[in-house]
């Protein structure tokens, strides 16, 4: 999507220099707007370690580049595929629960493996790792296209007023390669000239909506506000949510959404003021095991300083102020399940489903055992 | 209740010099305790509006304190009556939403126009303060009183295994002259030697949780946890919390609770997993003529530089960091209306009732009309 006026991606290949990726340094947003270059396979596993670039559709993205890099890079009296094995382990190791990691590596190793030469392999790494950003980038585009219907429909009942999108922390392209999950709709509808406007959850602890979602709409175009993490239910009780959409971390076969902690209390929310309440996904982030989402989904606590700090700009620099008693224990669970009976439906890139394993299975019917 | 290790109210007289009134300027609470010396109306005026005090107990208070101020420092050749009708009209225009402000300064006219003599007004402005911090103190203690038994039979059922209860905002001794009104339930319980914890949401975007409930609760050394307003929902799936308690900004005599904003939604979460949800309140707070809360109660917009800033402490000092894009609008509803049906029961200062009418009057009969 856009930024200050030019179409970008999260991550590419540098103009000028074949063997270098660039990604935006999400770390500062939105108070500076940094492009960084990363040349090796180290530097890749710390833009993904520290968070320079995060969201499960642009980690299989750094993963599929990184791996670019290490085969663009090997040293000629190494073997190929056992560089780019270990470069994989690393680039595994950086966050060792995200899913899109390893499979974006595993992708790379196929595909470096089955070529002829040391030539045709970097040629497959290269071309393997534009794949899976160009995949990443067309399925959100095709979420996008289905979702989009949702939007109009409810435009078309309002007579053309604003439609008011009530999104929860970022699913947006920053967390995949263009368009987002949770805001390829809101995208594809703001593009259509569709009114939309987007309530923004500011989303703390991390702050993702009020530092990420607010700026990229706000790069777009996109009319949106930012609200507190407490204000939806009352926005909804008024009628002033027409929609809520979100993305995901992991979804049952059965409809159970894990996403970021507070989304469950949104969805009570929308269903107490019959809103409508969808989330946003690629297929990659089905789980296809899991049956009870809200008993089996491990929910990871992260370190209790994003709760205890706010980190924010303060004159020429970024600065975390302490918000709470120096002794008070403060707890930061990450994410929250929404049970499938409060979601609406799901919008995939094959379309919009119900919640429910039988509708799952029909989008996704080689998945049935 | 106690503050490094000594007991306090939020208000109090001087102890060496019978003119001048004490408070504890909360704007930097946690971070630094500060007592301040009120000596004339206008130090009381801007205690107030610039909300070195708040809450609705502690505003009437102050306002009480005021007019004795007012009486202590009256010059003589003035008449004290209109002297104080000059200085009640300027503690009312300070924060005219505040009923308990205008209901103190009318107390207090009325006790002074009764007196006898110059002398016997001011002796009278003395009593009047006290009797409305004294009742404002007594009426929070009952409401403890009556409340600690919901955490006594909590107690009894879980075998002596802690007690978790969740508050949002603050609704402690800090809101009033002591006690508080959800925290009082807790903190008899804690005094009995009752196991309890609280769960205390941070109440973004002024952080009330984080700031003051978390620091009055540790001050009084009660185990408590500071959470992103985000959790609370995640917390009650997983049978975290045992029961909820709320203060209140307004409650009808219907049973409706406009509340901080972000109530409404923690009572969502607790109807879905069968959590019982109080809100405690002493009867001033009641609102004896609107019919339906949702509809009728106006909700207050603040400043948006709340949701864009957090305020915090760096360093030495307490600073404020930019959270949000420059250019990206926000909305900052104050408060939201949780409707009675979400609601278990009223804890007031004569005892338990349900959210309605019929039982609201029960306990309040000469309010019937």
């Amino acid at each position: 999507m856009k930024v200050h006026g030019e179409h970008r991606r999260t991550i590419w290949v540098h103009p000028d220099r074949e063997s270098v990726v660039q990604i935006i340094d999400q770390r500062d947003l939105p108070h500076r707007f940094v492009v960084e270059d990363l040349s090796t396979v180290e530097e890749v596993c710390a833009a993904i370690r520290e968070m320079h670039v995060r969201g499960a559709g642009l980690i299989g993205a750094a993963a599929g580049y990184g791996m670019y890099i290490a085969a663009a890079t090997a040293p000629d009296d190494v073997d190929l595929v056992r560089h780019l094995e270990a470069s994989g382990d690393r680039l595994k190791a950086t966050r060792p629960t995200a899913v899109n990691l390893a499979w974006a590596v595993d992708r790379q190793l196929t595909a470096v493996r089955a070529a002829g030469s040391r030539e045709q392999g970097r040629r497959a790494a290269r071309e393997t790792a534009d794949a899976i950003a160009d995949e990443d980038a067309e399925f959100c585009r095709r979420i996008g296209e289905h979702g989009v219907r949702l939007i109009e429909e409810i435009g078309a009942r309002k007579g053309g007023e604003a439609v008011n999108v009530l999104t929860h922390c970022n699913a947006g392209w920053l967390a995949f390669v263009d368009h987002g999950s949770a805001t390829a709709p809101i995208y594809a509808a703001f593009d259509r000239g569709i009114d939309v406007h987007v309530w923004v959850d500011e989303t703390r602890p991390r702050n993702q909506g009020a530092r990420l979602t607010a700026w990229e709409l706000g790069q777009h175009g996109v009319p949106h506000t930012v609200i507190p993490d407490n204000a939806g239910g009352h926005l909804m009780q008024h009628g002033l949510v027409d929609l809520v959409i979100t993305g995901t971390d992991r979804t049952t076969v059965t409809g159970d959404v894990a996403n970021k902690i507070g989304t469950y209390l949104k969805a009570l929310a929308a269903r107490d003021n019959d809103v409508p309440f969808y989330v946003a996904l690629p297929s990659s982030t089905f789980d296809w095991e899991i049956e009870d989402g809200v008993r089996a989904i491990p929910i990871e606590q992260r370190g209790d300083e994003e709760v205890r700090f706010a980190r924010g700009w303060l004159g020429d620099r970024i600065q975390e102020v302490r918000l709470t008693p120096p002794d008070s224990p403060t707890a930061n669970y990450a994410f929250d399940v929404t049970p499938r009976r409060l979601i609406t439906g799901l919008i995939t890139e094959r379309g919009i489903c119900r919640a429910d394993r039988e509708s799952v299975l029909e989008l996704f019917p080689e998945r049935r055992s």
